[in-house]
């Protein structure tokens, strides 16, 4: 899969897995909604209920910015399978400005988002390779 | 969420992503069919066309055996959204006898597996917490 197609296919995704460096070392994974604007992919700490305020995803960041974010698809017939993985290093904005085109395209693929927009820490990866592999 | 239903939610998963580091010290991550048996997690490599046999999910195994598995489910209502994380330790099996346990789930849970049994490494991953998080 080229890389084109591996972005394209990415951002038809509605969620995406990004996987960062816990203080300890080990992995850490969460799922997030996501945009895509050419090697950009931003998302966001949103009104969704957590735990904290202060989340393990945007502290590992901070101290490791290098990430890794995977979309698939799944299907029982696994010649339909593929998926895209996008290494790259990201930046955390604490307090984005309500014009920050980020924010823009969030809350054009997720209506929630038109409702409540995010309010948290924005997340700003900036992809230096994209991985596609496809069954068929 | 406690975590007999994190474990039970889990393992209703069809694809789970697992997270590993890289040599380099980088996240990595990759989707994977998978079976939970208690707190083991079997995941395998298997006849599904890769670009190499040596594959980097097993590479990155052999050397940092912490790992991280994710199943998630994803709606555009929020309301149902959902996450099981499953943080662990995993060991390679390069050459799994037929008879393993690992084998049988995987086989149990995947009609393909039944047509041509996965032949690669079996990764069995000691899960030592789930966490859980959903929406409603």
């Amino acid at each position: 899969m080229d890389v084109d197609e591996a972005r394209r296919r990415f951002a038809t995704g509605r969620v995406a897995r990004l996987a960062t460096i816990r203080p300890d070392g080990t992995p850490h994974v969460v799922p997030v909604t996501f945009a895509v604007d050419g090697d950009t992919i931003y998302t966001a700490v949103d009104a969704k209920p957590k735990r904290t305020t202060r989340l393990l995803r945007v502290e590992n960041l901070r101290a490791r910015p290098r990430c890794t974010l995977l979309v698939d698809h799944y299907d029982d017939d696994w010649s339909r399978l593929w998926w895209v993985r996008a290494d790259g290093c990201a930046r955390v904005i604490d307090a984005p400005a309500p014009s920050h085109p980020g924010l823009a395209h969030l809350t054009d693929r997720y209506a929630p988002y038109t409702r409540t927009p995010p309010t948290g820490p924005l997340i700003v990866a900036t992809v230096t390779r994209w991985t596609g592999w496809s069954a068929s």
